[in-house]
């Protein structure tokens, strides 16, 4: 291994990976729109455009509003000790009235999570989607203590919300019940397919309505807004039923107990180890609040079909032999708190990891996870566990359409204009180069970033202008009030932790009323590491009463920057420098 | 997307990642170990087992020791602010002048980087290496102003360091002049092989020396300590000299700039770039300090073949026309302070990135990198321009032999038992089960992570204790004091910023002698944030003072306690809390 890492350390604030303020290109305006165009239509994503995560895509037409999606973001080191990112509601906010309708293309966080926090603001917007999604919102809404106005579709149906005029289809994705909407304006004709891919031999029959999307082609589409996020992989998804003769096979094998970690949204994959538990004589435990949650609404909702006796509560399971038994649990994705990860550092309350036993992680390594996901993976090996991965065996698909499915669209739909959504640029860009490979001309096909407008005139579509979007952070109970500043604060703090100066002064004469106090966090173990620099300060402080400051603030200023030298040429680290000064 | 993101700010301490203290495995002993057994011969590595970096292991016969490789580790997000992270010298500190050499088996940072800190130990170990090894090694040793005893050695060369018969051979990896040791004592013969792969097109003609490995095999290798980086990866790796067409046939294409990143000690990379270059028209011009040292040195050693004018300095280069310069720099990892980061932020001082630019990461992707080495790609692709990388391009190979090319070692040498070294325990155990799969008895595999003792008596390995090892950090000037403590308090900071608060007290009556000063870094963008906790600590003050509390320690006590519970009820954050209690 050539070892060249990436220095977290020399983090140049909070720029890497923000986009830079102002570029040259002229597709990615600064400025604000004109008024729209009339009979034109407008296109912005608040979210989900320059990023995979917080989908979130208004359309506006005559003055009225159809919001697709509103979904979390999940943070990353970007944004440390944020629990969620929400889309900027900002440039709709004075604006909510205009809304006709919420339309869900799927239950996922991505594109449901931020539901709850529209709604705060409006909570009589009417929330479309498909039994399942709606299901999901609901159970969301109601721990947020929400009573959403609810509208179910289907696909098939062509239902009218305030002016816009839409028709639903089904989609086949990594959890049942997706939709897309194809929506009708004088402007033209939209089609914005949610996340989508074409599994050939889905498991609940119900596929993606190529058939549909080709009758909209023969209409004519004038805006196909398309799912980015595998267009840089070649090639088709694997059917999701080739999964369960893998899982089944690795039931079958077993020596001992079996614990399998998948997404706990995932109803189908869930199906087929139920399927396979069952074929060879194991009781099935479903584990973690998510996965006991989802999937029963999904049973529910008839999209489950769990065969008698199969499931058994925790305490149940734990008597059952070894080999007669499956434990389904989250944690797929290394979260620290979950029981897999527990498990992985042999501290879970009630399960220890033995060299008998199987761990089958039937799930994706979502970018940004690998190390913690790593992590799990080798500290169950370290206890002896045979562990089989998506690296190792077919126990995932992705829910994505690749480059080779994205062809298959673009060929039924024939669009005229191109959006790409749901992805970062290196995504957006290999699905507009998808586009034009299938005869869309290039100037034809809008990359978007969130916040750029796109119109819709006379057939045509143009970037025309940009609202403002940025990152909504919510931190605890609070939404908004963590920003650029806590967060650089929380990076350097993490990097170099503080030294804190602490000084009483008398508030005449500026003199020192007791010797400096100087402490540090996250600096050093050693405990003496700052005795050294307390004679500095001590000098510091004489010399500034001999000059007669008394003023809190410089002497403050004065006691920072004789630390702040001294610990850099001492340690060149970079603690933050805290003083305070009390004038009594 | 299914977006289940590992939240990072649960995170439990440190704990993560690291291996659980204790655990029933008997093969992982939590003892040290016995004497070591007369005529047998004691392995243990100090770094490198069960992580991939500082790697270091110490053979130990009739109480005298050779060390092969001295690395050093890149931290990770466990240990942020780190700088680097060396191996634990401290079970053989008290016996440097046991060391009779410290073998190099090739000049990556995870093999030599360490070897600084051994010397300011003991500066006169004798350090033995192939030629461009030492010179990397002497040119970093230079910059510690350390002057090392080198001795050179060289494929076929058989030469005793003390009592140690050692034998070398020639081994292909990411790096010219690579070797693997074999080691002939009385209690057996041992092989190490270094980082190690099976190129048989290598642009040196420099083959790994399988016939030499055969040859030991004949003789009988007792113990084979074999790279395990790759061995999860199933097959061969693809000739280095495939990358070549690849680049050259970018570099023909391309309409405007090249600038192509590479590792900066990939001499054969650069090569290949340079005949590319060479061949279409263009200028080379190397950047970073780093690149520019290492292809000095390959120059210096006749290992580069540079066509008289290829080379351009950078102001020259930046005269040239587009189309007849490549640039050449480091940075393909997403170092944020590294040229092509800048570039990716549009951040650079003199390059700005244009649509017709083409950008090749000639690069691997070190795990953990991820997220950073993504932010470059989708920043120079927002910006137009064209980036090409291993995810859609063969513009990288490994230089790590996977399953493959494992088992042609594995048969060649036929050992009597076998140590997995180079990695986590994934690939450690994936290495285990491979030599397994050639014969080795299960029994004869050890898979012994850093510490673990591996005893070699009577042809038979075993392993039969344990020595510490830990973290030995390096941050900024100092090593080693910072350890666990510093590094949670930096996690919980960087997590969630800290609360101060500040009181001067009388010392006699506990009376406070102005108002308490609140702030808070990293906590809230919202100035007036901590404003409604300012009364509560007030009021504890008073309640305090009527007690009769005086004791600055219970006065700190208290106002800590009041105000988180206030930020937890209010915000459900965990800022560090950070009272300070003066007596004047």
């Amino acid at each position: 291994m050539s070892p060249q890492r990436n220095d977290r350390r020399n983090r140049p604030g909070r720029s890497l990976g923000a986009p830079p303020e102002k570029i040259d290109r002229p597709e990615l305006p600064d400025g604000p729109p004109p008024a729209p165009v009339k009979g034109g239509l407008r296109t912005f994503a608040l979210g989900g455009i320059g990023e995979v995560g917080r989908n979130m895509t208004v359309f506006e037409y005559d003055g009225r509003l159809l919001v697709v999606d509103c979904g979390v973001l999940f943070p990353s080191d970007d944004s440390p000790g944020v629990d969620l990112i929400l889309p900027d509601f900002r440039a709709i906010e004075d604006r909510l009235d205009d809304i006709d309708a919420l339309v869900l293309t799927h239950g996922h966080e991505d594109h449901i999570g931020a539901v709850p926090w529209l709604l705060r603001l409006r909570p009589d917007i009417p929330v479309v989607g498909s039994r399942f999604t709606l299901a999901l919102v609901a159970a969301k809404c109601k721990e947020h203590r929400l009573t959403p106005h609810l509208q179910e579709v289907k696909e098939g149906d062509r239902v009218r919300h305030g002016g816009w005029d839409c028709e639903y289809f089904a989609v086949n994705h990594s959890i049942p019940d997706a939709i897309a909407v194809a929506i009708r304006t004088p402007a033209g004709l939209l089609l914005h397919t949610g996340d989508i891919k074409l599994d050939q031999l889905p498991l609940d029959g119900r596929l993606t309505d190529l058939a549909g999307f080709s009758r909209l082609g023969e209409e004519g589409v004038d805006l196909f807004l398309v799912d980015s996020t595998n267009a840089e992989v070649p090639g088709f998804v694997t059917p999701e039923a080739e999964i369960g003769p893998v899982i089944s096979d690795l039931v079958r094998r077993a020596p001992s107990r079996i614990i399998l970690a998948c997404f706990a949204s995932h109803v189908h994959r869930v199906q087929q180890v139920l399927d396979a538990a069952h074929a060879h004589g194991r009781k099935v435990c479903l584990t973690g609040r998510s996965m006991l949650r989802n999937m029963g609404l999904a049973d529910d909702h008839s999209l489950l079909k769990i065969p008698d006796g199969l499931l058994v509560e925790l305490d149940e399971a734990m008597k059952l032999p070894d080999d007669q038994l499956v434990l389904v649990s989250t944690g797929s994705q290394g979260e620290p708190l979950a029981a897999l990860s527990r498990m992985a550092r042999g501290d879970h309350r009630s399960i220890t990891i033995r060299p008998d036993d199987t761990i089958i992680l039937a799930s994706s390594l979502i970018p940004g996870n690998e190390t913690a996901v790593f992590a799990v993976i080798n500290g169950l090996t370290r206890l002896g566990a045979t562990v089989v991965h998506q690296g190792n065996a077919k126990v995932h698909v992705s829910g994505h359409a690749p480059a080779g499915e994205l062809l298959f669209l673009y060929n039924a739909v024939r669009p005229s204009n191109v959006m790409p959504v749901h992805g970062e640029w290196r995504h957006l860009r290999a699905n507009a180069e998808l586009a034009t490979r299938t005869g869309v001309p290039e100037e034809s096909v809008v990359i978007a970033e969130n916040g750029v407008v796109v119109d819709l005139v006379d057939g045509r579509a143009a970037i025309t202008g940009r609202v403002e979007v940025g990152q909504v952070y919510v931190d605890g109970l609070a939404v908004g009030d963590v920003g650029e500043t806590t967060l650089g604060d929380r990076i350097a703090l993490g990097e170099g932790g503080f030294i804190s100066i602490t000084v009483a002064i008398d508030q005449k004469s500026g003199r020192a009323l007791s010797r400096p106090t100087l402490a540090g966090r996250g600096f050093s173990d050693d405990p003496k590491a700052l005795d050294a620099a307390q004679p500095l300060v001590e000098d510091e402080l004489s010399r500034l009463e001999n000059e007669g400051v008394s003023d809190p603030h410089r002497i403050a200023q004065g006691v920072r920057r004789v630390v702040g030298r001294w610990v850099s040429e001492t340690y060149r680290r970079r603690p933050m420098i805290v003083p305070t000064v009390i004038a009594v």
